[in-house]
């Protein structure tokens, strides 16, 4: 997707050889009019897949998932990261790992919002590790739900994310996918 | 807004006198349409306000804060809960007690996406005691922006943010007010 491309070379700040700062249009300033576009085409790449449900983490993936929600015209879910609960069947819970972030939590979803019959879409704004996305589908799993596909907005393709999930069998869209961060430089793959 | 309304009684659940669940179209699983719906509300009532940014705090109101802005036109600004960080000039943090929720945290606004010339419309999804929208304001100070209007999505009338608030010169407009949540009933104001 060139128009995000051209975003994050001109904004986005290579902070380390693993960290890229998109903080003036995705992660704390955020630009609608580009999610919109955003969403317009995740809606255009899995439009043909039979999705029921969009599904995010909180929180940095709630924007561009709104909009390929409301392209697609299905409702989003947004798995919250809350502290643990007392579970009860209607509950799903799985501990993540953030190994980029050094940080553990529990993703959560309430089961009465995903079911055997949902075919979901998962987007969220980053690629790394694949930790989250693997959360996600676990909780999913729980839910007897299905993946229809994975969207995410910025691949770090140096990272293991990818080969993870399409070893479990999952298709990954990543609309701009980066190569390396070395030097303080944003190199994009292909 | 009547929509809003409808969705409130046919879903909502008065989980106690003053707990409000609306998990199924705004705080777990999202409706899309109706966030547009909302969003356009909003930026119909505060057009002519010369709204700069929206400002929203992390996560529940991610989602009405993006339609709004998008069709304002502006950008949306998320503040952050995060854990304290080393102060320096470009960032701002303020700590902020939910009563209702019983926790604490440190909201967080980096300076360089707000500033003096930012004539700030906050949206959030609930008005409750006026502490998360208070501590936004002091972020909002701090960066010497100006406060234009405060939209929520729904208003816990009998609880005291919407007072808090206009003492401080401070106007609100909500979509739905909830006068009572007693006997599981909920009870809209006016």
């Amino acid at each position: 997707m060139d128009l995000l491309k051209e975003r994050i070379l001109a904004e986005g700040v290579a902070e380390s050889e693993s960290i890229l700062k998109v903080d003036s249009f995705l992660n704390h300033q955020v630009d609608p009019e580009l999610m919109e576009k955003v969403g317009e085409e995740f809606a255009k790449a899995f439009q043909d897949k039979g999705i029921t449900k969009v599904v995010t983490i909180e929180s940095s993936g709630i924007a561009p998932a709104l909009m390929t929600a409301r392209f697609l015209n299905v409702p989003m879910v947004i798995l919250k990261k809350e502290p643990s609960k007392v579970l009860n069947k209607d509950l799903f819970q799985t501990v993540v790992t953030s190994y980029t972030k050094g940080i553990s939590y529990e993703l959560t979803l309430a089961g009465k919002y995903i079911n055997e019959n949902d075919h979901v879409l998962i987007i969220d704004d980053f690629l790394a590790d694949g930790e989250s996305t693997t959360g996600a589908i676990r909780l999913l799993r729980k839910a007897h739900a299905t993946v229809g596909g994975i969207g995410v907005v910025i691949e770090k393709a140096f990272q293991p994310g990818r080969i993870k999930l399409e070893e479990q069998g999952f298709s990954v869209y990543a609309l701009a996918k980066i190569e390396s961060l070395k030097d303080g430089k944003i190199t994009f793959a292909e």
